[in-house]
């Protein structure tokens, strides 16, 4: 917790901003989904494609944040950072799940959050096609809004590795054959694994239909946003070493202290921070 | 082609039932869907989740088939067939991808097939909680509904493999190291895989959003609603032999010939029927 930062913003700014953001930003994306768009390889090993629809979304989010906070830093996935003297900076995925983009499957996501020096206070997942808003602000929201709809967010109470949910973007995403072995050895001690979801995997474990979440080679702008949604749900949310998620990295999320500890006695052999 | 059928039904009278059955089973299914509800195994081995929702689902629908043709046989997921001597038959999945459904994943599909002498003349895949439903039938419709639009059902027209996209349920699915060792080549030649889709990446690739379904071990249920949708859509399916995919097995669904003949030389080898 960093309550220092609610002197210096208002919250109901920030809900305002988000949703004002995620609204311009998915008026671009939904008019390229399922459209055929040219996909560009952003690297030139590996895949990971890069829309129109993903530097677009990226503008539009930026206006909005600039007329409200033309003073705060933005880091984005598709442009330069904006460089600020604010202990406030918005970090912005236009598209979370490019591959899930470009195959038609509507479990990506636009992620926005806000970080006051470094620590992530507020963050959005919208999935546009669906029309679902996932907001949490700390200390204050935590909801899934869809049409006039809001439900609250809360991590589910299962305790039980066993009976455990588990996400993860493919289980072939690790690193190194030590730590893709480590997550094999825990996907064979829970109930049931996931995979493709990128941000929505996070965010079903936020709305409770999940227990964990285990990936690696995150950036930051991957789970920022993510973080106070599992945090304020009641959920865990660290590196394998246990710090601050935010940078990215090695990420576990988790329902509930129980489900945290008995995973990461997993995967903290294996940690690199 | 099996036209003979047309002499004995009406097409609109097939349509209006399969969007009633649809409309009755999202009922129930929405009522369940991310509320926490109870889930038993009914394999002791394995993990194959069955809902109250899937059962209370199948029922309405068998309730709305009956209404229209009493005389029809069907076959369900959920309970024993209704013997029948008509030539017709129903074959109905009331949630295909339960893993989906009891993760809050929006991926999961209500399918509805009406066989003639067992060949697959109709098919409806739905997905009520975003309000898609998919529907083909051979001779006269392939589209997607959501709400007022209607957009035709068409498959891609890449035609080469390193282009493709592929889906499948998981890696992890086929029933032999061999039969994996085979998808694994196939994967390292595609453009991208996504998995964890079930019936939700046969509708990706009616509606030209991927190239590519492989999968072994499927049931009549899981694949029969499928076929009318992709083959009216343009694509192809079969099992790995080139047979009739109609009672499930090893399944290929392709978005074209070209796709289709360049796949099917990784897995032909490997056909057991």
């Amino acid at each position: 917790m960093n309550p220092g930062w609610k002197s210096e913003i208002k919250t109901s700014e920030i809900n305002a901003l988000m949703l004002e953001a995620a609204f311009e930003a998915a008026k671009i994306t939904t008019s390229f989904f399922r459209k055929g768009i040219a996909v560009e390889n952003k690297l030139l090993q590996g895949f990971d494609p890069v829309t129109e629809a993903d530097t677009q979304a990226e503008a539009a989010i930026r206006t909005v944040i600039n007329a409200y906070f033309p003073n705060h830093g933005i880091s984005g996935e598709e442009m330069i950072d904006q460089q600020s003297d604010s202990p406030f900076n918005w970090v912005i995925d236009p598209i979370d799940g490019t591959r899930a983009f470009i195959t038609g499957l509507p479990v990506w996501g636009t992620l926005i959050a806000l970080t006051y020096k470094g620590t992530p206070i507020a963050g959005l997942m919208s999935q546009p096609h669906i029309g679902e808003n996932f907001i949490a602000i700390q200390g204050e929201t935590a909801e899934l809004q869809r049409g006039e709809t809001q439900t609250p967010l809360r991590t589910s109470q299962i305790t039980q590795l066993d009976d455990a949910r588990m996400f993860t973007t493919s289980p072939r995403i690790f690193l190194s054959a030590e730590t893709g072995a480590a997550y094999d050895r825990l996907e064979a001690e829970v109930k049931l694994a996931r995979y493709g979801l990128d941000c929505y995997g996070y965010a079903m474990l936020a709305t409770g239909h999940g227990e964990l979440v285990v990936e690696e080679g995150l950036k930051n702008v991957d789970i920022a946003a993510m973080i106070p949604l599992i945090e304020e749900a009641g959920g865990i949310v660290t590196t394998w070493s246990g710090k601050s998620a935010a940078n990215g990295g090695q990420v576990i999320a988790a329902a509930n202290k129980e489900i945290y500890e008995a995973a990461l006695a997993y995967l903290q052999p294996l940690a690199t921070d």
